[in-house]
């Protein structure tokens, strides 16, 4: 098989963010650029350049519709990549942006999405500093894709990256699951449910900032976005080598939210995250952490979720609600394309 | 007018780079975002940050075909942003790579242009640290979108901008003209000409290391990508609030590109160059610069094709081979859609 690995089609499953697209990743984007910034695999590097401790990262947004109950694709171009910077432990600073819009696209809508884009960017505080704007022809992309970058400083002293979870560290989630994967679908689909859902769309960095003024023992930082809460989870457990358990019956999901997903058949678990986050903490400092949490807006539904631990190194376990224990696997297969 | 400003659909000739471009971009993107960096609408943006004083920048790119003489979609996109960091007169550090893969791309073409982009990452100096991979389905893109985005160091005493053109500044121009354009047109459009020409995809950064080692007097520095030479003069013309004189004669063709030209009715000086700058130089350092210029292996060509001047401020004239002269203006309207 290995003469094959580069034989064959791209399949939508490689853009899930589950399993695929981290076996694409491996197999053919590391090797081919070989360096530790990008071997390690978080939300985004850190680099040092002129002195300054940096943390850098990009997304591409091709959600489907551009505008959804609760934002649109140029909040979630922002808030996207000022999380990934958080993440990273970083206050972010400065963005930039890459439209390609196809031929054809309403510049109302143009406005609206730039807009929306400002405002994120002002609630989050950073600025729109660079940018570059394509035409295609019509057919050759859907609408409006957007890319963003961005820039922020890593503080003295902070330290958080998915390679860092130890066994004893409580596993934090900043509020309920699956909103905004939920909302996209249901409007994509046009299906009529009478369900107040709406996007968690949001910047995470000010949460983020709380924390490390509470307490210095926060390991990890990671927003659920693609692949969802499950593949997070993986991702960490696999970076770390450790063993993660979470307990189902702790993890706040919307009744709307539920009720939808078990008409579809989707498990909340594994559906994308716009203005959540999952922490790693140290025992020892989980009740101020936590506390500072909710008094943040975005984090008022904070909750331990469960614990990092060295038994089943790379696996993440779920206790159910009914008590009974599973292996809750990274996301395989793609479950909705163009989600963010 | 004013209230239908935003009305309308967007055209391929917003994407041209020329002057379409340019009003889309005062109009529309300026305003929303309002910050001075970006509202410079230099090649990058100069930043501050931890202290550093840092260079960023991002470009997307469309390119059709993908594959094409002298290059790929995949080290245009890394030399695209070098230059761009390099013409903010940063050395450029670290890249950023979102790619928009659509279904049922071979996976044998990815891995072709991720080893480009690592090849021509190695030979500016630069590392892809952070990236990103989407999914759409078969028919939401054409094969595959690749953004970078890039950070840069701008070294101490180093200050380069299109506001910063003299008059009296010599304008050196790297080498021929049109090379990346043609080559990508008559391959886009299966022209059956028995000529040698290939695209000029190259990093710049080493050639304006050069040039700032030689003298301490380059104000401007741009590539003319996109609109070519005559619409990224017409924006240093805009930005500087001065003339710019151009002597036709003095700017290198090569025949092959220059036949292909006359041949389809395209004037050279619109059209796109990825390995080429522009340069206003104060004149006591022009023979320095340029002499250190043709040392580098991209600018072995280099030569002065004018001079910045008092005279028509905002305008770019140009002396015709035959002594007449004309406005050179910016780009109106597509030339040709999907060239970088």
């Amino acid at each position: 098989m290995t003469a094959d690995r580069n034989a064959g089609p791209i399949l939508l499953d490689h853009g899930s963010g589950g399993a695929l697209t981290h076996r694409l990743v491996a197999e053919m984007v590391v090797p081919a650029f070989d360096n530790e910034a990008l071997a390690r695999l978080d939300d985004g590097a850190l680099v040092e350049l002129g002195g300054a401790r940096l943390a850098f990262s990009t997304d591409t947004y091709v959600v489907e519709p551009i505008f959804f109950p609760g934002g649109s694709i140029g909040d979630l171009a922002v808030n996207g990549t000022v999380n990934d910077l958080a993440m990273c432990g970083a206050a972010p600073r400065c963005l930039s942006v890459g439209l390609i819009i196809e031929e054809g696209f309403e510049r109302r809508d143009l406005q609206r999405i730039l807009d929306d884009m400002a405002r994120a960017a002002r609630r989050a505080g950073v600025q729109v500093v660079t940018g570059d704007t394509k035409v295609v022809p019509r057919g050759a992309a859907d609408g409006i894709f957007i890319n963003t970058a961005g820039i922020g400083v890593v503080p003295p002293g902070i330290r958080v990256s998915g390679h860092r979870a130890r066994p004893g560290d409580a596993v934090i989630l900043s509020g309920s699951i699956a909103d905004h994967g939920v909302t996209v679908l249901v409007r994509r689909e046009g299906l009529e449910f009478d369900a107040d859902v709406r996007s968690d769309s949001a910047p995470l960095n000010h949460l983020v900032a709380r924390m490390f003024a509470a307490a210095g023992g926060v390991h990890v930082l990671r927003d659920p976005t693609r692949g969802g809460v499950a593949t997070t989870l993986n991702e960490i457990a696999g970076q770390s080598g450790v063993g993660i358990d979470i307990d189902e019956e702790r993890i706040p999901v919307r009744p709307a939210v539920a009720g939808i997903c078990e008409l579809l058949g989707v498990d909340p678990l594994y559906v994308a995250n716009e203005g959540k986050l999952l922490a790693c903490v140290d025992p020892a400092d989980t009740d101020a952490v936590l506390a500072a949490m909710r008094q943040d807006p975005l984090g008022g539904e904070s909750v331990v979720i469960g614990r990092v631990t060295a038994q089943h190194a790379g696996r993440v376990e779920l206790r159910t609600r009914i008590g009974g224990r599973r292996i809750l696997d990274m996301l395989s297969g793609e479950q909705l394309p163009r989600i963010c």
